[in-house]
């Protein structure tokens, strides 16, 4: 099983991939639930520097959103994580992201379907969470986690996604693979009408791949190349809110 | 209160940042009015390389636009900011950029509406100055400053922005989202129809969160990353005027 | 005669320059037949960092597809080179990629077409195989040969693409001429119409200048970009599968 | 008066400047006339790598295209270079871009006419070269060279573009500005129909502000910028002929 300290690792290693691939922003954050422990650990707002963000530097809240530590760095919007690992248990890691291209779709009156085989892990499509506020109370955030129901995401309109996995590696994979599916799927749209994957096709896909064996290797790749980032902020682009 | 120190070293700063984004380029300037003193700091023009400047590069002039200094640094376009800072006692801060995605609501035959959450601090609207000339005059300035009223900005026709704030963090934070929006709004274009926030959402969503509070973690965040930048040219694209 | 030590090694440079230029990405792989020897050199899967791989990271199978070093570098989807080294004698170097640009074209309904005079040498056209499928086995691979026929590439649905080239050095040059000229498509989309070279206008212009000369150059021009690349992961974008 | 010596350390310097920007790539070059001593100064073609090229590295030829040094690094398109500076005397400096958004108006069937203030210098249009070749011989370049006849710059359909200036400094402020007005252009076509400036307007605006002032302040920022670029081949984009 694994340790609360080795969860705090991964998680802050995934805030600083996300970063780097310019998704996480100023305003983003992600989390994971130790489930024996009742933990919640979360990447810190308040303008903290993501891409250097280290274990130490997560927050710990409990399901009810508790501040654990009274330290301040829980962001405000954490009813989206803590209304998410309350209601689903396979959803120990939960992100919400301001991914440039995903969110075009929370702003187009354009419906999700996915476009790339790596995007038919979101072949039951993307459900969209229309209120123009944050999700900064639990009554929000249960709304918000009924919408999504079992479904792998949500898009909140103007404003960015939540995706949700079972753990951390599949939560990358997961967002990487929704953001280069909407973009492909955006520039793809100056040339003519998308030729989607439908829910069966998706289903077919999916079923004779293995997710987790994807999710792994995309971790080990991403894993390799952070290590060595300069974490030079002028070379991450589109990454501010 | 701010001392003029204080304020040049802030707008140095705010000019770096506006450089590493790709905001500033080569003709833009930043401005920063010290009431009290009746002085106006305002990055250099000339040509002069925006991503090191130091407080000490800063230009200084009068609400006429008289050069204090004699040292022929001020930018041509000077009247944009003595004009506003004239005009307006909320106008403590004025930046003319050539932002490349705002700017291209001041190309094409589409008006500006906020298509994001955090782009609601534009939903009273932008209006354009329509002229094919640069504002190089008090009588130019003048009709922008009445153009822009109350506003927070204005487009500038086939050329760029100006936008007003009341400190030098709230211009950051206004003109990053200003950006970030109107690039959203291009990109969401290929997908479909966009889905506006109307005047009301954005009051409401405005009146939720605390503008200043934004402001001030942007400003954290955006210095923190211009703290470690390497200044390297190639990285920052799109900003050429 | 290209002996195996000297195939390997040109194979782990293009792998590198392919990687530089955003095309490889986590998932991508080329390879090169060393029809002599019957044996196939290809770049390793398996979440490997491609930017920094080396002549003995190469791994090396018969055209069956055993994995002749038992070491489990073979990528899955292999069959997509054991199948055209296999039914082409002209088919000496084989790319198998996720060109962010080039696969619009099996995402959107537009049938390719070259718009620049470079990408003359795709005037007979690119076919799509269309399955929902990795092509993971023999089957598969013959399936995408015969559709490929006696043509230079494959675009594969929702995915990405295949490249067919009579050496190393061809096949970097077909690769980037096809990612270049389908961005350039891609692009213009927006501003109207585009206007194609016909397959005639192809067949002169690639008559009248040697394919040879322009791989031979783009080869030691990118072989010099590729020495002094620092491998920055965050300055090359649009590269995930 | 400008030695040679002086020429071609700006010639030298312009082409890493338009290589940094992206502007140059494998297959343009630019030159200068030296009409005193009837001396053409060639940045070299042969997959050189143009973002660390020296004053000796130029190439060099006579109004006839003779190579005369011998050295075989005159590119294949100098007709291009030679029948313009010998049919305009004010054509002392010409380059021969791949620009990626420029050419994007030889791609589309799309009319070039200015959409920003700056690109106002390109009010009189910008013809374009139909035929579907290299510009190889005196024949094609006279061809060209006709068709420009007293404007700034024409197309190549398919290809690229020609832009025609009085020095360097005003060349690498055209070359710049083109693509800044044509990038623009492209984007904001998302939006909406584009709103022009005419030729009268066009006109008005570059009476009222000096070209040569502006080409000045550009070629102390640029030169300012590139003495201190790391030559990062990976963060310069869109390159690649």
């Amino acid at each position: 099983m694994t340790t609360e300290s080795e969860l705090k690792e991964k998680l802050a290693t995934c805030t600083r991939i996300l970063s780097m691939r310019g998704l996480l922003g100023l305003f983003g954050h992600i989390s994971a639930y130790h489930s024996a422990a009742g933990r919640v650990f979360i990447s810190p707002g308040k303008g903290s520097d993501k891409s250097i963000l280290q274990p130490s530097d997560m927050a710990v809240m409990d399901l009810a959103g508790n501040d654990l530590e009274g330290k301040g760095r829980v962001p405000i919007e954490s009813p989206i994580h803590t209304a998410l690992h309350s209601a689903r248990a396979d959803a120990l890691a939960v992100a919400h992201l301001h991914s440039p291209n995903a969110t075009l779709f929370a702003i187009a009156r354009r419906e999700y379907r996915p476009v790339t085989l790596q995007g038919a892990m979101y072949g039951e499509g993307i459900p969209e969470y229309p209120e123009p506020h944050l999700i900064t109370t639990p009554q929000r955030g249960k709304k918000l986690a009924d919408l999504i129901g079992n479904k792998r995401a949500a898009l909140l309109r103007g404003h960015g996604i939540v995706v949700v996995a079972n753990d951390i590696e599949e939560m990358l994979y997961a967002c990487l693979t929704l953001e280069d599916d909407t973009r492909k799927a955006a520039q793809a749209s100056a040339l003519g009408e998308l030729r989607f994957f439908s829910p069966e096709e998706c289903r077919q896909f999916e079923s004779g791949v293995s997710l987790e064996s994807r999710a792994r290797r995309a971790w080990t790749y991403f894993t390799q190349l952070e290590s060595r980032w300069d974490r030079q902020p002028a070379s991450v682009t589109n990454d501010f809110v």
